[in-house]
């Protein structure tokens, strides 16, 4: 075939130099990774050991069941559905059971490719571009990353141990703050190891109806209490303004990408449609085997999480105690009652963090510096480390925090 | 803890009634399926036999070689590992297996969580809000809905029987009309069951370059050919304004959501960015599997594809062969040099579509009316059905054209 050729009789030899591709506002907005998750920072001893994600461990995760799972799905005749297309929604029998244990009805659930999927979601579809979203000062910095999608602005707002300082977002909101949402982990706060007061979750959720902004609750560690008091969810669940975000990713498996929204019903067929725009639906092969899990076992989650929990109860002990015994007087150290994630304070305010943590990188311990965690003036962050237990054995915790005293040199 | 609340002194008891909350304009740009995809114009037969998605059989996707996977990982320690966390930018030694077979650097390989999540990352990352879009016409809808995603306009180009006229684009181009992106599917076109020639591509290609606008190539079907001559893909992949869509979905199974991305060196980093803000990763367990097959067995996916191509060439000549036997006369049929499509045009141009639709409803046949996949003006769409045979039993396709051929009466 031929081309209609645009003439130009001056110089009709020339090709013109390809136009370069620009990519969009919203792709250019999207930031280098710096400070959290930068591998730049992480120590170059192979030994090293890595308190650095909130990463289950291998143990507490069901290798065994799922290989069973396959196999009984398979006997069963139901290799040939679980590698076909499936509904945006998520599997029928998956929602029931995620419904029934939230106590929601199980229209309200929306199967997602694990909780980072539910937060991106969620923002697209209810945070115009370049709106205020209120965050934790200190926050989940991947939270930050999720907002670059819609340009938006942030208003930090200061985290108190038992979490976000409601009373001071209402005063920002009475002194004519107006936000399309609010981002907080509600159970075992990321950094920040506290659980949000029920009193507090009540006023949030009154905060945003009376406002019109939408609550993300992200709530990935909410099954992994191992101490104190649940502070409830039914308050979220009964409101139209909140958004609760939940995952298998630290219950049964990062590796599966699966995980749910708790949606106010007027919001489910919104982000049902984003949903099946963006990859059409979560895998079937996957949602089969956890299905068949979860349905054909009963008591087998609550099983799996007791053990689980106690894993994690003992590993947070542990580490308490070794900071407490290895570096007595170094650290503020509060017990966490669930979660992955010890977030001491350092007593000594002239110790240099930067140079600390790299005197611990060379020892071989990795950890994530507090200040990568914060959104704006006001927090103590800066002199505090995040230090991830999950995955780590008895003997790397000693050894880790045995490297990080001598790094105190 | 108390509220700082506003003073209404007027009315101090009353409650003000909540604020409701808004969807951002991208999510209000998301419209209700219409046409293709929606159920409510499914026969009410429980017997009815729908030739209406491009669904691999089952008998050709890896039921077997799946469970054997699983096994061999699990059997070797490979289990912890797939539970976890991995890359945005996919197993490398998956992509590196893709980046060989395609002749391309593995870093321009994206794993993705099937074609439509190619489709939709592209267009997010290389579409500004607004711009337009040349299709197909007639397209695959769900491109369509995939570009409410940037609430681009569109500019169809019609579809010949070699493919996207590009030469009409040319003169669209040469006339002033400037577009962010041009989609296309190049091998087995959905519907139109085409192939765009080697000079076609070279010549849009060539285009792209000269305007500055991506060519979006869907290319799920490519490796079910099984007549006439491949026209390449070597053009793409050395084009710095190419994004090649690609997916493992009508070979191993939709089920699993896994394709990926051919990418120029300039775009890997951005689209990446993107991902990595979506959903963090494909699915670390279906990545293990998938990969064991691929790279441990060689020669395995050939064996696959080879079986599967006889299969679906056999199901096309069938059907072709059943339309000119039970419905002599009725339609021009162009025997499908692969994918799962056939495009038949009615002879009788004083045929009502509509009701013909309707009596085949009723007889028990679902098939996709030509309309729903018109973009504009200047196609014969409306006159033609799309027929999907990919997943139909040689019985079940004689079946079908029986009760086609009694619609019409």
């Amino acid at each position: 075939m031929t081309l209609t050729e645009p003439t130009t009789p001056d110089s009709p030899t020339t090709t013109p130099p390809p136009v370069p591709l620009v990519p969009s506002v919203l792709a250019q907005g999207l930031t280098v990774p710096k400070g959290f998750g930068d591998q730049s920072l992480l120590s170059p001893r192979p030994d090293a050991i890595r308190l650095l994600g909130g990463i289950p461990d291998p143990s507490a995760l069901p290798l065994a069941e799922l290989r069973e799972a396959l196999g009984e799905v398979w006997d069963a005749g139901g290799a040939a559905a679980s590698l076909q297309y499936s509904g945006s929604h998520g599997f029928e029998g998956l929602r029931g059971w995620i419904a029934e244990r939230e106590g929601v009805d199980p229209r309200r659930i929306l199967i997602t490719n694990g909780g980072m999927h539910g937060l991106s979601l969620t923002v697209q579809a209810l945070v115009e571009r370049g709106a205020v979203v209120a965050i934790d000062n200190p926050a989940y910095p991947l939270f930050l990353r999720t907002l670059e999608l819609v340009g938006a602005r942030t208003l930090p707002v200061p985290v108190e141990p038992d979490g976000l300082d409601v009373e001071h977002l209402a005063r920002r909101l009475a002194d004519g703050e107006r936000i399309a949402a609010v981002y907080t982990v509600p159970d075992f706060h990321n950094p920040t190891q506290g659980t949000l007061s029920a009193a507090k979750r009540a006023a949030l959720v009154e905060l945003a109806a009376r406002y019109g902004f939408v609550v993300i609750a992200d709530d990935p560690y909410r099954e992994l209490r191992f101490a104190g008091t649940d502070q409830g969810r039914r308050v979220f669940f009964d409101s139209e303004h909140v958004v609760h975000v939940n995952t298998f990713t630290k219950t049964l498996g990062p590796g599966l990408r699966l995980g749910w929204l708790v949606l106010p019903e007027h919001l489910v067929d919104v982000v049902l449609r984003l949903r099946n725009r963006q990859d059409s639906h979560s895998s079937t092969f996957v949602q089969t085997l956890v299905q068949h899990l979860l349905v054909t076992r009963p008591g087998w989650f609550d099983t799996t999480l007791g053990r689980a929990r106690e894993l994690y109860r003992h590993r947070a002990q542990l580490l308490v105690a070794e900071l407490r015994t290895q570096l007595p007087g170094r650290f503020e150290v509060t017990e966490p009652e669930g979660g992955f994630f010890l977030w001491p304070r350092l007593v000594d305010d002239s110790v240099d963090t930067a140079a600390l943590h790299k005197r611990a990188s060379a020892e071989g311990i990795d950890y994530q510096q507090g200040e990568f965690f914060i959104t704006g003036p006001g927090t103590d962050s800066a002199r505090r480390l995040r230090l991830a237990y999950g995955d780590r054995t008895d003997a790397e915790l000693r050894t880790a925090v045995g490297r990080l005293a001598r790094a105190f040199g």
